[in-house]
Formats: C-alpha cells, sequence, structure tokens
C-alpha cells in the first residue's frame, strides 16, 4: 500500500457513504507480507477514515462484491500501462457478472509514477521510502530488511 | 452524442442519485450542431432516465459543478489516447478547484473505438451511422447531410 | 488458446490460401498445458477450417517459416502493449530472415481486451471461463483446476 | 505519399496477388495536392510494380472494397498513436460492412517515425525531403514550395 | 510558456554551459501572441538565469542549431502523446542533420500533464491560470481575454 | 548490453566530458552473465571511448551519482513502454536526491524495437545475434548457448 493507494482510498471515501478495502486471500501469490500483515498495516493506515472498512475474500471479486451488494469495484489509475491492464480486469469482472461496475479515480499527480514495485526495490537497497508510502508501512518494510545492503554505496 | 456516451450515462444513473448532462455553451467553438439542438437531441435521448438532467453552462466546468454542488464530473474512458487528455482535463480542473473530483467509467468494449469524428465522417459520405448513435441523432445527422455523396461509390 | 486467437485464426483462414498453426517446442518456458496436450486441444477446436493445419517447431520461427515457404507470419493485435511487443518481435525476425513478412490483423472488439493470463487466473479461482475460451480449453482448465478455490467467495 | 507508405506498398505486393491504391475523391479535405496530381503522382511512383493499380473513389471505403471485391483493406502501422486511430477505423469499417477485412502491415523500423505532417512542413521551410518521399513527390514538393523560406536561417 | 516549459529550462541551464531559447519566426501559424510577444515575454521570464539567452530564427531548427554550433536541441517530455511525436520530430532533425542531437528532460511531476492549449482555453473561458504559467505570462493573457466569458457561469 | 545501448553511449560521449557506466552489484537479481563478466564485456566493447569509464556500485544509483558528482544519469528512451518505466525510475530518484538529473537520449531509429530480453531468446534458440549486439557480447552468448537447440528447426 503507497500513498497513491491512500489518496485514491480518501478520495473515494468522499464521494461513497461506505467503502471496503478488500485483501484477496489467494494462496498463489507469495507477496511480501502475508495476508494478515497486509490487513494490519491497512487497517492502522485508514482507521482516521470512518466510513472505510478493511476486509479480506477468497476467488474471485465479482463474487465478493455482489455478496457485498458493492455499487461498484474502484481502482486508481496512473499511467497508460495501468490503463490497459485495468481495463483487460474491468471488461473480464463485466462479463463474469455485468452488474458489477468498475470505477477508475485519478491520484494527485505526485503519486502518478509511484509503484509499489519501485518503493520495494528502494527498501531493499537501504533507501528512505517515507516518502513514498503511510507511516505503518514504512515501519514495517524497514523491518523486513533490516541491514540490507547498508553497505557503502561506493567503495 | 455516441452510443459510447449513452452507455456511459446509463452506467453513471445507475451508480449515483442525479446525473446533470451539461452542455457548454462557450461560442468559440462551432460544431455541427448548434447548443441548442445538441440539448433538444439530449433530451430526447435520455428522456427514459428519470434520474438524468440535461443542463447547459457558460465559462468553467468547476465553476458550474461547484455551483450545482457536484459530487464529481463523470467521464468516460475508452482508449490511451482518450486517457492522456482527460487526464489532463482532470488534473486541470482539480487544480483550479479541488473540491471537485473526477471519475472514469468504461463503456462497453463495442463502444471502445467509436469516436465522434469518424461517425460525423462516415454520415457525411453517406454511410449508414445507426449502430453507432441514438435513434435522435442518426435522424438529425441524416436531415444534416441530406443527399451528401450519395453518388455511387464507384464510377 | 484464447476465443481471440481463435477469431484471427478465422480471419486468417478466410483471406489466406492454406494456415498453418505452429507450437513451439521450446524446453524453457513451462506452460500450464504441455505442448502435446496444447496441440491436441488447438486440433480439437480448429477441424472445422478446412484450410487450416497445425504443426510445431522447434528453434526460431523464421526458420519454420522459411522451411514452409510461408508467405507471412500472422499475429493478432489487441492493445497497445501488444504493438509494441509484436513490433520488436516482427523487427527482430524481419533482421533474421528479410523475406518473412508479419501480418496483422485484429480480433473482434471483444476479445480486444481478452488475455490469456487472466482467463488462467480466474480459472484457477474457480470462475467460470466459457465465455473466453473455446469449448475444448474450457474442459482442459477446469480438468487442470478441478476443485480449486471452490471455497465460497466469503466467510 | 511518403516512402513508409511505398515500403508497406512494396510489401503487399509481395504477399498478395493484386493491390489497389485507391485515391478518396471527397471535396471536404483540401490537400497540398489535388487528387488528380496525387494519382500522377502515386501512378509515376509505382509503375515499376506490375500487380499494383492506381484508382479512385467517392463515398466509403468499404462500400469502394466490396465492389472491387477486394479481401482485405491494407494499412501500414508506424506508431502506438496510428495504432488507435487504425483501430477505429478498421472496427468502423467493420460495423458498416462485416465481410471487408482490415490487414496490418509494418514498414521499415526508419521509416516508422516517419509523418507526411512532418515531411511537408519540412518542404514550407525549405528543408531538404529527398530522404523521406519518392522521387516524384520530393520534384512536386519543391514546385508547391519554389522559394520558400529560402532566407538564411539565421540573420 | 508554461511553467512546465520554465521547470525544464531551469534543469538545463543547470546542465549545460548556454542554453539558447529559440523562437521560430515562421509566417504559417499564426499564434495567441506574436513572435515579438512571446520574446518579450520569455525575456521578462528568464531574466534570472544568467546563462540563457533568448534567440529566434528562421527556417529549419537543425539549421539554426548548427550555425549556433548547438551540442544538442533540448526537448521537455511529459506524456506518451508527447513521446511520439517528439521522437518524429528527433529523427528528422538526425536524419537532416546527423550532428544535431536531441536530448530530452522530464519537468517536476505536477506540470506532466500541462497543456499550453488547455491553460489558453481557461484563460479564454476566465479562470485563473497564475499556477500554470509564469506571471508574465498570466498578466499577457488576462490582457488578451479581458472581459471574456465573464458572465456567470450559470444563468 | 545491445548496440542500442552501446549507440546511446557513443552520443553522450559526444555530448559530455565524461561518461561513466556504472554496473549495479545487487545481489538479488541473478542475470545471464555475472557482474564481473559483465564489466569485462564492458570494458572490451567500449575501450575505444576515451572520455568513458566503467564502474560498479552497491545500494542506489542516486547515492553513487551524488558520490561521482554525475551531472545528471543518461537512459537511453526507445518505446512507449520503455518511456512509462523511465518516467517512474526518475521521479523516484528525483524524489531521494533532487540534485541528481535525468536525461534521455533516443538511439538510431533500427535499434528503437532491439530488446535484451528477445536477443537473449534468439541466441537461446541458436539464432544469428551479431547484428544485435557489440562482438564480445556476441561471442560471449555462444559460449553460454554453445549447442542449444540446434537441432534443426522442422523435423
Amino acid at each position: 500500500m503507497t500513498n497513491g493507494h491512500l489518496d485514491v482510498l480518501q478520495r473515494a471515501a468522499k464521494i461513497f457513504d461506505e467503502v471496503i478495502i478488500a485483501v484477496a486471500f489467494n494462496s498463489q501469490k507469495a507477496g511480501l507480507f502475508t495476508p494478515d500483515e497486509r490487513i494490519s498495516l491497512i487497517r492502522e493506515t485508514v482507521q482516521a477514515l470512518p466510513n472505510v472498512r478493511v476486509d479480506h475474500f477468497h476467488g474471485l471479486l465479482v463474487e465478493y462484491a455482489r455478496a457485498k451488494e458493492a455499487e461498484a469495484v474502484i481502482r486508481g489509475l496512473r499511467a497508460v500501462s495501468d490503463f490497459e491492464f485495468e481495463f483487460q480486469m474491468a471488461l473480464m469482472n463485466r462479463k463474469l457478472d455485468s452488474s458489477v461496475e468498475t470505477i477508475f479515480l485519478m491520484p494527485r499527480e505526485e503519486y502518478t509514477y509511484l509503484s509499489s514495485r519501485i518503493v520495494r526495490e528502494i527498501a531493499g537497497l537501504g533507501g528512505a521510502i517515507d516518502a513514498f508510502v503511510p507511516q505503518a508501512v514504512a515501519k514495517a518494510l524497514r523491518e523486513k530488511f533490516p541491514h540490507s545492503c547498508r553497505q557503502p554505496a561506493v567503495d
């Protein structure tokens, strides 16, 4: 979860009555954090937003969205490369369940080029990532990569 | 107004309580239809949607949106070229008034490549445009281009 | 093989006298299906197209194309991201053998955003994929992922 | 007609039995050359290609293609911006007449970034354009812009 | 000249010993400001940058660059649509004179989506443009569009 | 290192007084060649360029650039997909250290679509790669893939 995701979430929380952040519990993908760690980091980050709830789901997002009677799935759009992948996902979801609409919001332009992959790489190299992710995530990343690459940059 | 615009409007009308279609009355741009004709065509097309209102405005969209206390500006996104222009507009509008959010919806994929410029060109060449625009617009376009290029395609 | 691939193949079969679908037998990439399974699935899917042959090859595509005296390599183009990768491949192939031309066809727009990666992911999560792939492929995918994620979507 | 168009034409002439270059005679667009001048320039340029014919048409391209029983419309693809416009055109044409297929070919990479608009601008500023267009076109452009901007580039 | 152009200029002035802003004096294009007005606005804006000079030229940019013995032409890159046009221009310039290199710099991300066309449109509608252009340009735009569209945004 | 990288390097060496090629020594990524092999291949390739030095670094590029008092980081831009990734990297680096500027150069258009991933794949399939990479790299690739896929392309 980067500051870009948080920014999109805050915008969504202003427009809609209730927003659910739903973490996918699919065993195939092994991320840097476990699903439980991710939920806990997100909870800590969004606690100031009263109409935002954190949840998780198994299986398909559209089935979860329908079960929750969600009016729409909200996604952030940053760049052209996002655009195509997000459109593929949104159209596939629409084919799977035509009642689930996807809505796109745009983060602040300073987050437009923020990528969680690059943030993670910088953290792995010992760089300062506090400008890119919420405080709880920055702390957790520093714990994941304690001394990594803390050798001097040049010999 | 193409079937793609209508499709985005119908999706918006399902998600939001009230949707306003606002036609810009700026004298600089001389379109194929006058603003009054456009309003009348849109009214005829959307009359079956009870929570959609047709209006017009002068000057900046953000000022109109604020005056109407709109929660968001809704735009359809079809293609990569849309994406960049729409992002420019949305970011400029956000700079002009940070309280006005822009929301992007995606039309049916068969409308993804629908362009009002190409529709108009086909109409001008005497082609059938009924599959691309609402019935009222198709009728109005046929009246604008009555016999145009109705000469045989090859001599 | 998705419905998008099949659609491109059907278009190619209308234009050209003979079309060969050539499956690459390169050991490096381990796909979901073995090369033999892929050939058998493709054979089952294209049997109604009399001028389409299924074959396989080792090594470089251009060498295979030249050996078969193919007039052109046919590729489907769906999206901007395809476009760049396909152009890289086509230019590399042209450098390797300038006599091998690449031709691009466009699938139906409803297949424009169809991606075999997403189809496979949906299949892995127990979603219905019959709208996205030929019947034989859908059956084979269901056999690959028999009970996977068939747990309820929410607990 | 640039060297990029000629390159695409030569590739098409190798793959297909007969290729027609069809100039659109639509009065709306006033180009640098009249339709008759364009036909004459193209004729001069393609005379060495025995299976290429030059023709013209009124109205819609798909009607012309059907009347000529063309198997496909051939277009060159150079860049991402082409890609979207060409896809719009191809899909519109397919809607107007599903029997007309569009085929995309890729020019030599040195022509990938060649744009007739920029060539024309350079010609208007007195620049040398012989590397970008066929000989007949270069000669005709020099006649259109005889002394234009032949003032020294700096004072 | 927007804040994005100014930002790119400031970055160039840090890297290179001397930077020339060269305004093209080509009669074909009639902009909002005359070339003389543009030069005067640019002079006022860049006066704090000691190694930046303002100049103008007739004809081709490459001829001007060679006459000035410029090491490179500097361009700002903001978005994908820029990218393709700028590459076309840079490759054409390289063909016209292979000794003239083009260098691309990236403005601050908040200027990434800044477009002079949209700024001008906002100015024409009476919107505040002080956040988008240098002070001198904002003043000049206000003088060009004194009362324009100062009617209330809604009636 | 492809001919595209070499081309960008040669252009940079003409514009700047000194250019350093810095190989990242980060243990996470295991490439085809070891960092020492890469340095040795680069050294052999660039020995004719007197103002180019080959070096390596640990950790973040911006820290290395600052330690070397580099005026700018130079990157080649080939295609739209490059563009977005390179902009993400450049903006992240700017956030990490605002004094480090990134400069983009454009390789020759025949290298625009050259990708090290595809070159490596062709080498793995036994294809001729001498047109795509410097001589030293071609030799080293042939040693890495001695007999690979030298079976006939068709059986």
